[in-house]
């Protein structure tokens, strides 16, 4: 138990109205009792608590008036985790050190953390024992190659039991993953339209952008509703077969959420939070058989052949000890796929492929069939050889494109995706030939633009490498919801001439 | 430059009373319309610019009405840095990408950092281009011994051009330095009353307590004003030799502070930032010799001779590339020195030695005479093997605590240290023998107690290793400020038994 003075009186909860994201904060008059008492100043990490509940949470002062004495302010998370009422009575004192803080600062010295460490740090990040910095500096810890393969393992399952789990009472549930930084890429949608086509069963929860201009969630709100309880899950599965659901609201591996709030801030990979935050959601959702996607490219998230089979090698040993089947794919990650760049534009490049338009974009298509083929072949929906041809069928029918509809449809809307008022297009002044394409600085343009938090924002790509150029052709266009952005979108394009290599040829 | 779209109308400053510490924080409304424009959402990094100076701040949302629309709020240390009015015009946009953050990345992936990296890192956080969370990846990133000797080198040299640096004109100034670990071991206000008295120059700063309970310049603050300017500092070494001020009022070395403030939540420690942190100080305060003290014992900071000698060497080769000449003294680290830990405490302890007074305790006097004494040896103000003998003269002879009251009121106050209301005595049971102090508990005791934040809580030790205890003498009393405090601290010290570990013998 925690200490609770019983001579103290209660604080009044007061809702401040302030978002501060995921970090838990109060804030406190600098002259409160309380603060003297109990020796709190700004940035304190308070125990905060009701006659019902309790929580850490970090502490700012307030020099002004915003309170009067006796109250305590709350911020938006704060207010809802306590589940609060102006007036509640608060009761404030030291927490208890948070013990697995110590296991981090261990694997900063370079030790390994056991099973129960692992357990015990993801089970105080889910319950707000974290402050930011916190996380940040499990995040650093962790990074690069930092975890050994036991160590992934049991942070997976640790995140997995973290939150809720789904059970599908099925023998075979299937799903993907793509382990992106290729921008684009977003094949996702048309997969799980052949495969549920097909009769499989894909209940597939996607996250949102981490550091991408897109994630599949943002992507796939310009078109349906992407927020379903479990339960609507569940009846959209039972119906389609499959659907394209966001993951973070159905607190599917809850931990993971909070992680990749920090990691987007410091831009920082590991391939042991990877390989976790990828297993336990698909784990956690409830799946047997999935295809990892690793595209492979000089400036894609993995860059050699041979990172990319280290990669491979550690996602099956996690996957195999855990009880998951895979099949890893490598993908060409040399350039981004599809045409737009951004929710909005990455959602219309899909509906061409699905709708078998003439001017979709084919290797979106070819790399949506690739991926589907190769499960049809995994659980052996298709003879080996044979998986690449039956997904190709499916979408050529029209099959995938019917699905497509009756998943979103099922899921509460099928919209048009939204249209962004400002552009600004790029033109060659040469011949030429497309000799290199940077994925990363092209991201930054679509990010710099609005993507993904602007949902019509982003990049629209009009060749390919290779691919002939002549002078006042637009290469590419810029899309934002506002001029600021598009401005300093523009901006940063103006000082990056190198984002689109020409191979200049003669006129 | 950074991008600002000339169209756009400023918004009104308003002081929010919100003290959020040194991250630098704006508030807007939710629906204020930059927010829409500019695609910002909470906790985005901001570009905020006044007709007359910027900086980049974390962004809070707000839900409530604490903003008219039109206002942007800022919290104190935001608002102190752009200098503000109420009603000051204020314009925001996207900051351009902080290019230090990827050369952390970079060390996360085992990279070396070159001397501009380092030098760029850490302008950026002293020009408040950082968040909390990336100074905790930074941190973490350079925890325990990451950064080789040449990347220490340069993090220092570029820690020392980053703020003031005080020239002397002198041939000779002196310092010490010990690298903590060990609760109440305070002599520097003792060596800097002897050294002085001895005709040296030792204008000394020290740094508030890290993760200690009690920092020296906590502890001077309780007898005098240790926040002195740079004019201020000058003019009290001028008069009496000597002076014993707090560092970060000077802005030595700033970036230290700032990393400090995150260190201490963290509690990771690195051997590159400490060495830094030290050195950088001493370089920046104009130092020419100084004696660095490392404790060595099982609950110290540095817990075998082993790894002290690998921070000796690693401390000398800086030294000697940055031009400081140092001498490193290896101390017994295995208990607390002096009886009391916490600031009010160890002044009193300081106070007895240099009245040299009969309750003095014995082990923190023997200790200041060996750091002056190795002092005056490598000034050749003493021959070899003579400086200890040296000191202890000045020292009995009362010249060293004439001057350390002259040091104090030329400070601007000689104050008594206060007392603590509330008292806790922890009693033995039994008949033994001290076998065993572990430092670190009875540090977090003294912390839990109030100190440094209450400078009278603390922690009055009254046994050392080897001595006898009969039944019902007091081991330890616990000072606090309130009950509430006491409290807690006296639980922790329930919960831990082996604080103080009995050898027992036959009654």
């Amino acid at each position: 138990m925690n200490y609770i003075p019983e001579r103290m009186t209660p604080l009044s909860a007061c809702r401040l109205g302030l978002d501060t994201h995921q970090e838990l904060t109060i804030y406190l008059r600098q002259d409160s009792p309380v603060c003297r008492s109990e020796g709190f100043s700004a940035l304190s990490r308070v125990l905060v608590r009701t006659e019902k509940s309790h929580m850490i949470a970090t502490l700012h002062m307030i020099t002004g008036e915003l309170l009067v004495p006796g109250e305590i302010g709350f911020s938006e998370s704060a207010w809802q985790r306590l589940d609060l009422h102006e007036g509640t009575s608060v009761w404030l004192s030291h927490p208890k050190p948070v013990q697995s803080l110590s296991y981090i600062r261990s694997k900063v010295y370079g030790n390994e953390l056991s099973k129960q460490e692992l357990k015990e740090i993801i089970e105080d990040i889910v319950e707000g024992r974290y402050a930011d910095v916190h996380l940040a500096a499990f995040i650093t810890a962790c990074g690069d190659d930092k975890l050994n393969i036991r160590e992934i393992t049991d942070l997976t399952q640790a995140m997995v039991n973290s939150g809720s789990q789904i059970e599908w009472g099925l023998p075979m549930v299937v799903d993907k993953h793509c382990v992106g930084g290729l921008p684009g890429n977003r094949t996702t949608p048309i997969v799980v339209s052949i495969l549920a086509a097909a009769g499989l069963t894909m209940p597939k929860t996607s996250s949102r952008a981490i550091t991408s201009p897109a994630g599949t969630a943002d992507t796939m709100e310009t078109l349906t509703n992407v927020s379903l309880s479990l339960n609507q899950m569940r009846s959209v599965v039972e119906k389609e077969g499959g659907c394209l659901a966001w993951g973070g609201s159905v607190r599917l591996s809850p931990s993971d959420d909070l992680l990749i709030q920090v990691e987007r801030a410091l831009d920082i990979d590991s391939e042991g939070q990877l390989i976790a935050s990828v297993l336990s959601k698909k784990i956690a959702a409830g799946a047997t058989h999935v295809v990892i996607d690793i595209p492979v490219g000089p400036t894609a998230k993995v860059r050699t052949q041979e990172a990319a089979e280290a990669l491979a090698s550690s996602f099956t040993s996690v996957s195999e000890t855990l009880g998951l089947t895979i099949t890893t794919l490598f993908t060409d990650g040399s350039q981004p796929v599809g045409r737009g760049i951004g929710p909005a534009l990455e959602a219309r490049d899909i509906l061409e492929v699905l709708q078998n338009s003439d001017s979709m974009p084919i290797d979106l298509r070819d790399r949506a069939v690739q991926v589907a083929g190769a499960m049809l072949e995994m659980v052996e929906a298709a003879a080996e050889g044979k998986g690449h041809k039956k997904a190709i069928k499916i979408l050529e029918s029209g099959a995938a494109w019917e699905k497509f509809q009756a998943i979103c449809l099922s899921q509460g809307a099928l919209k048009d995706p939204p249209i962004a008022p400002y552009r600004y297009e790029l033109i060659s002044h040469s011949h030429g030939r497309i000799s290199c394409i940077d994925n990363r600085k092209l991201a930054k343009v679509a990010k710099l633009a609005g993507a993904p938090a602007d949902p019509a924002a982003g990049v629209d790509l009009h060749f390919k490498i290779g691919e002939k150029v002549t002078p006042n052709q637009p290469l590419l266009t810029i899309h934002a919801e506002s001029s600021g952005e598009l401005s300093y979108a523009v901006e940063y394009l103006e000082d990056h001439p190198d984002i689109i290599q020409l191979l200049e040829l003669e006129g």
